[in-house]
């Protein structure tokens, strides 16, 4: 069951890069949630590249379909099964190059791990195209949250050497607009246009650059999260690790922390307007593994894109000598602006789980 | 079930800090393994104060009883439940001090949370304490890693703004022999020294300090991990996170990756004695979810502890009024070192569940 | 995670009776496995009405697809989607009658408890068709099994009052010769003819029959079960009671041991070619929970199809007055045969999980 | 995790007959709920032997102890974690017949899955002692049941050929009462006079007998159960078959539905005080998986206990020879009123589970 995540609300991720279609079984949304195909689609163009430098040239017009679960508009209760189907690819390269594993990639551990039966084509389970599902079952996930007023948003904050500037002066709500109108997902202008030009820059010669993602859930109830195990960090770090190319996950103040004294990192507790709050959120909306009602922030590391045009040293697996390999075919050279969305789904997802187990939304 | 952690290697955990006991249920160890009552105490026995700076006063004379699963010396196949008493404990003034919710805790989350009901002495649920359980099954865990050869060790790599140097120099079994010998679980002596002042000054000044733990597996078989969504990662980030303090967790190059480019952060492909290993070790010994036969490198992030002796702003929850709050007591002004066995123990215990799955281990 | 069963083999349903498909996603395959589009059609096909007076008119000329995790003629590791699309289908009768909920069915627990949302037509989740996804699991799991040389079988025993003899003088391959050649799936043709009469009988009055099923899996190796809770018997009866219209599970001599002495119902041991193996098998092949070597043996009570001509009371929902139902249309009127298949891939399932959990099974 | 069971309220069963202890831990039960170490330790006393024919001479003097998750005489939210102490017992012979496995019982499937490290004394994990664990939890279930007004009670209708009539005439609250006064749990006189003359009839012969017990839950809401495969009574199935010796699971009108026609098995709807109920009740309360309001039926049929004085044939593993056991000691002739309570134990664990899974519990 190592592609089903969640405990009440789960998502099963099947499908394959060059294969017929990527897709997703959710199990466990209540029934009578209104949600139309256009919703389910609307997110997963978000995830579709872009056209400014960032962006790869495979033209992928994912179209959504539901084929389960979803009946005059609304939840039935049973399984919602979504998919989209691959349109035609060019998978010759994968297969000639079998015996070349990229480095950085799974090429080699799946080789392994499979015993060579893995379907290689666009690699196959281990290709970023996978999330397409899990920004299918994201958009059930979130209008399952809006229910409870839970709003969810992620942006670009690092590519690269650069840095976005600290979001204080402005509101999570510019975050989102500034962020959604950006073609790098960043909601600081200056700053991405750096973070185009240091694209740009890689691309010519031939490399990729990772970055820093950062999600926010607005408006989560005190008290969601499961401990000592099932904890929002951990059930979190566990659903973003599942996005190809995630090598860091923290939450608050994070590895910050570990250099700061107690009493500069503990958030004091104060009354505002009738509820408890903290007068800052070092973390992060998490206390003791159960969110507190404060911003709930995460911020993911994504290493820098493994498939790059320069030449790298690998090994012929056939007849295990030293190779040299120069990867084909146009890539992005920075995959974080559409990872974005992969957050936020993620995000969704677990959060969906825990509110649900929490008892706290209300449908129909 | 959300104190209970793995699919085949399971461990639900149990006890409160000032209840009668803390322990802990391990499901699903094959029948065989050869294992004393001994072997999981001396592991115990890592996680005690030691007697430098960073010991709390508390003596816990922790005596692991075997209460079942194991006969004759062997593990029988059957749940092995182990524990140990708690000693007398003074909880007057955490029962006199519910209404104040310590900044940085989850007192107030599990208010919330389990609406009064929970145990407040010595944190209940959420102490510390509750992670000797999680030594007892990392005991057990380790036994079965190393009956497929595999080895795991953690040591202090920050504490505050003190930084032991990089490990390049010195391999890992000097790095396990120093960091045991050291008082702070570091393995460069000068760092530690550092370190000790650093947290000696903390003390004095009634704060605490966090610090960063780096956890690595050595001789993991290529092909452990079961992705899409029961990664290596996202297995190992989840289990470390159920420890109390840790607020962001890495592999390899991690956070850093995202600075880099791509040819810089992929590990080259090469031939050593007829295997396939890389040149270097950005990816911490995971590529695709699963491990790549490379030592397995994670890095924790501990938050300073929020137990401190200087007064902190908070909020009497029963009068809704603000309040201020000087924790009595001594508390550890640090405690990255007794964590290095924790982290170790949920590695042990992660990769245990892995290794079953991928059926790698041969016990008896 | 309620569509979702077994622990290392895993199917997860999706779809509905007149919705667009019936599929289902397997997850846990090992890679590695030979396996054909054809190899699922053909036991599919085996779930399709025949020809003779037990048969129902809708023509399902059920087509499986695969979907992803199989490539080139084997299976990937990766999950394996199969589905079969729904032809066009009247479902008028079943959206004008919602306010009807028909005896015997689920139509008012449903409806209670997914809020009116359900998809009534065709019965929606709670129609027979939905175990077409079963049984396309149940052919991945057959073949897995068959590695092992784990066969599965099953036949009908009774159909209303008819009884088929037992099967003492005949061998199990002997009963798989002629059930899979008897119309009705039953080893005895003087059985079959009584109870075809029988079905006949039945039809022409408007009314319907119920019968027992037994399976039998042969060649299980010794030790195949986890108790305390994973037993054989409690997962294959978890398994067996998801087939609408199961409401009764034995294993061996099942209720009629209730009335035996342990002197009569005891197997004793004996050796045989060098093997340990019982003289009776009135444990159905396992003891303990745990599988002795002997075959399984379970038996199935069916109940009758609740779908009758005859009027019948019931209630109108709307108005909360009495109301009286005469169910249109051409109904089965005896579902036990089309049930022999489905039977056969639950067990299928189930072993496989079990199979896998003990490592029994050489695959690539 | 394969001595856990449940979703939301989970058990871990831990311990075995003649080790340290038998308990259990009990996890995901609402904090708030006001239970006392009484409360668990008079559900356990109900499975102590009586003092009538149908008891063992053993004298199992168990106390509970609560060892987790209950402060102040409420459940706190965290695992509880119980156990009853074994006695100072006399293993010897256990380990002296290691080589002779008791026919009907699980020796011979243990020591090959086990590798012969099982812990053999009293029959280790396989012996009916271990439920006295469930019991504990039951305890615990019922506590929370009750909170929603659903009540649950478990009478014994048959041992060896003596049956009980059917209850038509009394109320549900007569056959607890009656049962409850009876030392076989029988809730007719005379049927249990009859049946205890056929248990010391079987203990003179140095036999032994089964019989079929009955579980009845009442007041239990409409729209419990997960459809399709966490059926009420797929689930519940599965809980009763992890009670030693039950062989058989049925419900309502259970495999006597099979011989009936659909007209006379359907349960007519109809109002009755504004509720939806049905005038009969062959369907045991389940449609479609889900409880529908009426009473809740199962039948459980329990096989003679294996252990009897009688000599039986069985083999020496040891030297691959037929031998010949007499079993010694004083052991049951009829276990069958002790399942009673444990049966009740199951049911209750199984329902607080779906009950907590549909929302419907108010604790605290």
């Amino acid at each position: 069951m190592s592609n089903s995540l969640g405990k009440l609300f789960t998502i099963t991720s099947f499908g394959e890069s060059h294969g017929r279609c990527v897709g997703v079984v959710v199990d466990g949304c209540p029934a009578g949630l209104a949600i139309s195909e256009e919703d389910i689609q609307s997110d997963v163009d978000r995830r579709k590249p872009g056209t400014g430098a960032a962006s790869t040239s495979r033209a992928e017009a994912d179209r959504v379909e539901v084929l389960s679960g979803i009946y005059q508009g609304h939840t039935t209760g049973a399984p919602i099964c979504l998919l989209a189907w691959n349109g035609d690819v060019d998978s010759t390269e994968y297969e000639k190059n079998r015996h070349l594993p990229r480095p950085g990639h799974a090429d080699f551990t799946a080789r392994i791990k499979y015993g060579g039966y893995g379907d290689p084509r666009g690699g196959g389970r281990f290709s970023g195209r996978i999330t397409a599902g899990y920004v299918m079952a994201g958009a059930i996930a979130r209008k399952l949250l809006a229910t409870a007023g839970i709003k969810l948003l992620a942006h670009t904050v690092q590519i690269g050497r650069v840095k976005a500037p600290g979001r204080r002066s402005i509101t999570p709500m510019e975050v989102i607009t500034r962020a959604e109108a950006d073609p790098l997902r960043c909601a600081n202008p200056d700053a991405s246009a750096k973070m185009l030009a240091e694209i740009e820059k890689a691309r010519q010669d031939g490399d990729s650059l990772g970055g820093i993602i950062e999600g926010i859930a607005l408006w989560v109830p005190v008290g969601l999260g499961e401990p000592v195990f099932d904890t929002i960090e951990g059930d979190l770090a566990k659903a973003l690790f599942a996005i190809p190319a995630v090598k860091g996950v923290e939450f608050g103040s994070g590895f910050a922390s570990a250099s700061r004294r107690g009493s500069r990192n503990n958030d004091p507790f104060q009354v505002r307007h009738g509820d408890v709050v903290t007068a800052t959120n070092n973390a992060g909306g998490i206390l003791g593994g159960i969110t507190n009602g404060m911003p709930l922030v995460v911020r993911v590391a994504v290493k820098p894109t493994p498939s790059i045009a320069l030449p790298q040293k690998t090994v012929d697996l056939d007849r295990m000598k030293p190779a040299t390999l120069a990867i084909q075919g146009r890539h992005d050279a920075c995959i974080v602006p559409r990872a974005v969305p992969v957050v936020e789904a993620m995000m969704a997802v677990t959060l969906a789980d825990f509110a649900l187990r929490a008892g706290v939304l209300e449908v129909a």
